[in-house]
């Protein structure tokens, strides 16, 4: 049973999370939202975990060094400054960095690897996402980060490769692209799929998100895995092994 | 058993249709290719199917009237003044003319209309579909079609409402919108979904083709239907009984 | 604005029922559990929605009846008896009785039913479908729901032509059967796909529940739809026009 | 370019094979059926592929060693004293031996392993495959290999803990087993679906094959890659390295 204190902790995912803890039978350390003292917070937990805003980051970073707490960092929309402080800080306390802490997720990017690495580039990798109909952006973080997964496997450099938004006379598809395709609609908490797409068989690697507890149940995995770990940057694989 | 024949013969469709003759029991008429002579196919034939191109389309309209022989036209491609070519020359015969001969599809599209009617703009209605990485235009004239069908079932005109390749921030979805996106890979002969996506429920409607021999065994349906029918268009809405 | 009032009200349902009412910005005019007083309830609203056992129905019946207002029932495990009360009762009152209240369920199974008639037997029917890992029972109400559906559409007996639990050495196929397969796992509410398949090509027909509010909000505009109808019996179908 | 020669040539795979090596620029080496003579086909080849029948199998294995070419098995059907003979041969030759020659279905086996490796059984394991509707027993060879996958990534026997064949009053799932579920209709050449279901997420990792080629396209790929290689067991996973 360990104390969990969480940053942002009056947003979505800070309700979340608060439910999280106290299912997975942990305590719940207290929490801060906007003008919170993250030190006071630090001094009274076994690891802090921040879903606030890029703004937060490096007072969090600091609290967690000099307290000595490990730090889940969930927060999106950082920049490579961000990615910096955080390499800094890593250097003084053990600080996990992620885009999306769903479990499924995380092994389904590293069966997308596997895959792209065994299979040649005459198997045509595309990525299809469905979201709610209230995002406004396309395609969603996960599917890039699948698709990072997809380049890394094959050895390319994924901006260089990407064919988004087909429309039109697109011409026939290059040879070793990555497709991306995003669909909107309804309440749908996050759909993806992987299709590897060869002659005249296909594999298809999907998840899906009944809705947004498994983000917080991750991360709350990811907190408890990250206690008593050394110094240093980790990521949602570490967790799992991978 | 009827005499089949076949204008556009040495193409692959051509090829297909002529299997499909053999398939179901009826008898192969002869077929022309560029520069043949159809007046002379037309009446040796009990009904015409064309799948050739829309510069031989009035002499074909000219020799099944010519005749008095059902003609089943498959040729994509079509613009305005061959539509008004063939209304006009289905006042002196029976006509069938479709943009997918598939019986599959053709029900899906009847689906489609039903459910798009039935269902308020509060569900979303999202069309994907996957062909092989040759197809050199998105979205597919099958995936515009069944777009056309859910228009149609919610009274709006297609063209107004569409989403087409999303990428990049796009905002939140249109209340009323059509989407479509595209996936290209292997050597897929032809999936479609249309999903109408509600308050935390979704319904999907698909068809998959495992290759091209239902798009002429649905032709070979439909000219076996048509022979004897009186003169007028029809589609193959009617063949189905839709 | 109406007063919706729920006989079942402490169960599961019950809440989901409750919340729905609020959302749809109705009047919650009470609600009863076991040895409530339900000839009260029905006096101080304009529709009883019940949710609770098969035990009380007679009671639920003769309040509807009494007061005048009408009655919607989701109660399931309903046997023979129970339906000729229904019917008896609706001579007297609007009773709407269904096992399954989702709206995006109810079209699917009009949408397989007019996709069963269309098609020859030439075309197999399939029935999958996912539940969470504590359903005790396979195949689901749903998919003996669907079932019916596409035996209704083809004109045939059900009971007669299904093929459920296929295992080990089956032999090939009967032409005209109705398979159904379960599957179990995680937390799914309800994933139910109906499967056409034939000659190289497959139509699927599918519905997906992210959760149970679903068969609530369905409840709901039922009961909104009952009001003011005359006395009979209805379904779901009523509701969406079919 | 190498020179393979097939076993069991006039089989509906020993056609497949043939276009196959012609397909991959290979020197088709001859073939025998029923009766023909397997020791002059291994003198004038580079490697024998077998697809006839268990009764033949040991006369082969017999021959290559003879000759020191290598074999490759997909014969069907093979008891454990065919495995012991493929054991003793391998001692003399190279034997690749498989239930499925397909490079898709072996990688996604592989996948499987994985999966089931890094979640644990709080995550429900179903297996689902469509073949068409002449194929007479169930689940499936591959869908059993699969399963055999799963079962080695969480350690565990697999007919101990398999649910096949759901229906009825089946009470809750059981933790850690693994279900399997088969669908058959049309002409579906194979659909396989591995789904890890949890806490409310879901991975499903699916194969499709379009139509029987690619399984002899596989074989031809093994036979090429056995060409040289020392005496020993192989199996396609040796093939595709992984």
């Amino acid at each position: 049973m360990s104390r969990i204190a969480i940053i942002g902790s009056e947003g979505r995912m800070g309700h979340a999370l608060r439910q999280a803890i106290a299912d997975a039978g942990h305590d719940y350390a207290g929490g801060i939202d906007q003008g919170g003292d993250v030190t006071a917070l630090a001094a009274q937990c076994d690891v802090l975990v921040d879903f606030s805003a890029p703004a937060a980051l490096q007072a969090n970073l600091d609290a967690a060094t000099a307290a000595g707490v490990p730090l889940v960092v969930g927060t999106t929309g950082l920049e490579a400054n961000h990615h910096g402080a955080i390499d800094a800080a890593a250097r003084g306390a053990a600080i996990l960095q992620t885009g999306n802490t769903s479990l499924g997720v995380t092994l389904l990017a590293h069966l997308v690897r596997e895959a792209a690495q065994r299979l040649g580039d005459d198997w045509d990798i595309e990525i299809v996402e469905m979201h709610h109909r209230m995002k406004v952006d396309a395609p969603s973080g996960t599917a890039l980060l699948l698709g990072e997964a997809a380049a890394a496997g094959r050895g390319i450099d994924l901006a260089a490769h990407s064919e988004r938004g087909r429309d039109g006379h697109t011409g026939a598809r290059e040879t070793g692209a990555i497709g991306f395709a995003a669909l909107r609609g309804g309440t749908v908490a996050g759909d993806h799929s992987v299709i590897l797409a060869g002659d005249e068989e296909r594999i298809t690697l999907s998840h899906s998100a009944e809705n947004r507890m498994i983000f917080a149940r991750g991360a709350v995995k990811a907190a408890q895995w990250m206690i008593g770990k050394p110094a240093g940057r980790y990521t949602m694989s570490d967790v799992l092994g991978l």
